[in-house]
């Protein structure tokens, strides 16, 4: 770059002043910090607005209308209970996919690898890849494979893109929800987290606790399907928990959320383990769940639908979309006390995708 | 993923006998230990049509014909002279997807932080993307932003992906080249990688090395729009150089390359600095560079029009397409000699872009 460019960048775009001078780990949380780095960095600087909409991936017309989402994955340890980093690439990037209303199509596969990366278990990963690709019925197109030097890396961190196009039926945009929509959770909350954080923790169950990571289009396709316009949003709450993505959506819309702690699934031992660890189940990490913003009227024919599904077996309605307290989520406890539920503010489990 | 599925896969896909057990940085080059990991492992794992096309992105049918490529970026150093890892990252994919024949439109846009990244230092390299999508149209559509522990990465990795319109006068695909077909590259050879070296070398020079970073797509759909299906291939010679480019089209055409040493265009202390570190420039990353196989009628006019764009006016023909020695590329020496130029071996220049 030359330097005159160098000056004129300097005087269009200054930093803003920040409460913070270096970036932690909290920042990449998916939770308050996150956020304020996205706010005051990111979006500022490269707004425009497809980016704008600020979805789990970007409506881009081409002849179609297509969906467009990208996502790195870092987990740690690479290899979990219920899978291992290749095939949550894909079913992460598949599903953000699927949250746009799209069929997902073609993906892009990048590779960050550590020098001394086992072959066998690059080759475990990328077998992994394969059947998730098979299952979900997306096919790799195009990738890129990068090596650094030990310890200036992790193993392996893994880039997905996906390219999809958007299912005639579907109508998913925020701005669609409505006060009296429900909520509906797809299945049970936290298994992904605390399945990670349990290898971390050693901590040992009666049976170990599984990841649910899994692509989540087939069914979401189908929902779209049966429902079409009256599903105003899907989206997952991956990094961050559930917590957050609804603190993310109630600000969004302006209105205000309304959640039960009796209606909330959770595995018995995903429970426990969250209770020995201190940590609470709605900030935790989910690969393979969901929330559903539907309308009134057809949200116990969707809740049906979805229990028949083998994805949604354990879908509850946990909340709606009130008048009251805009921008707040609000949770009514098992004793019926009522809290705000904030955005996790900073660091809860780092490298859990 | 169940235990079922994991036997099923074992016998599905047997790892094949290799000479590596542990992925080294040399399997990160570009040159054949790249090739090797990839045929025994990525290519051959997730084999489909559009993969196997392996060129710089994949060509992808939506409603019009639409390209798709992805690549991640972790030069170190992060900043360096003539350009740092943010417009790398852009420019990297614009010009892949330049090298479809397809006009760069939405890029996607994924961030791997080290913890304690300078804000300042995130900054500028944010500033650096807005100006380099500007300066090539595109627009950031999507994105992700992760972070990871203080010694499990270093500083910032980007990954970007994108996504093109091929043009309609673009016929770009390895199968049209001919022989006779003369390879014009378009500047001087070998700066990008020499500004990284030079840097981490500490060498000095009367001025400084710079890199060569540069959006190309608007020099190729220029070009593409006057010579439309007479250009055969355009590709750009980024890691493992240009002699290990020469080579995989060879071999993937199953023809001759003749290349002529003198008409090699190298700034002189370019040239100086390779000497000094015992590198062949040849076998240098370029990052604003780019190789065109044409028909040899339109060769003249397109180098004219080429030396008019202030992108191409260094380029050069530098050699042609050849019935002899098919699958080999031969440079003809300034002293006259004759020897056969190899892929690259293994690591020259790890973390040059």
């Amino acid at each position: 770059m030359y330097q005159s460019d160098k000056i004129k960048m300097q005087l269009q775009c200054p930093m803003p002043k920040l409460d913070f001078d270096v970036i932690t780990l909290g920042h990449g949380s998916g939770g308050i910090l996150t956020n304020k780095l996205l706010d005051s960095g990111v979006f500022n600087i490269l707004s425009n607005p497809i980016l704008d909409e600020r979805h789990d991936g970007a409506f881009i017309n081409l002849e179609s209308k297509t969906a467009f989402s990208t996502d790195s994955f870092l987990v740690s340890p690479i290899f979990f209970p219920g899978g291992n980093i290749g095939e949550l690439a894909i079913n992460g990037t598949v599903n953000d996919l699927a949250m746009c209303g799209a069929i997902p199509k073609h993906l892009s596969l990048s590779f960050i690898i550590e020098e001394g990366l086992k072959m066998s278990e690059f080759w475990e990963i990328l077998v992994s890849i394969k059947f998730a690709c098979e299952k979900s019925g997306v096919q790799i197109v195009t990738g890129d494979t990068k090596v650094v030097e030990k310890g200036k890396g992790d193993k392996i961190f893994i880039n997905t893109s996906g390219i999809g196009s958007i299912h005639p039926k579907a109508n998913i945009n925020a701005k669609n929800i409505n006060i009296g929509d429900k909520i509906i959770l797809s299945g049970n909350i936290a298994s992904h987290g605390m399945a990670i954080m349990s290898v971390r923790e050693g901590l040992e169950f009666e049976s170990q606790i599984q990841s649910d990571t899994i692509n989540l289009n087939h069914t979401i396709i189908n929902l779209i399907e049966k429902f079409g316009s009256d599903i105003h949003l899907v989206t997952d709450p991956t990094r961050g928990g559930v917590a957050t993505v609804l603190n993310e959506i109630a600000k969004q819309i302006n209105l205000g959320i309304e959640i039960f702690q009796k209606d909330f699934p959770i595995e018995q031992q995903v429970a426990s383990a969250c209770e020995l660890l201190g940590l609470d189940p709605l900030y935790v990490a989910n690969e393979g769940l969901f929330l559903s913003f539907v309308s009134e009227n057809i949200a116990e024919n969707l809740l049906q639908e979805l229990q028949n599904d083998e994805n949604g077996i354990n879908a509850k309605i946990i909340g709606s979309v009130v008048k009251n307290h805009p921008k707040q989520v609000v949770l009514e406890s098992n004793i019926g006390g009522k809290r705000v539920v904030s955005m996790l503010p900073g660091e809860q489990l780092p490298r859990i995708c």
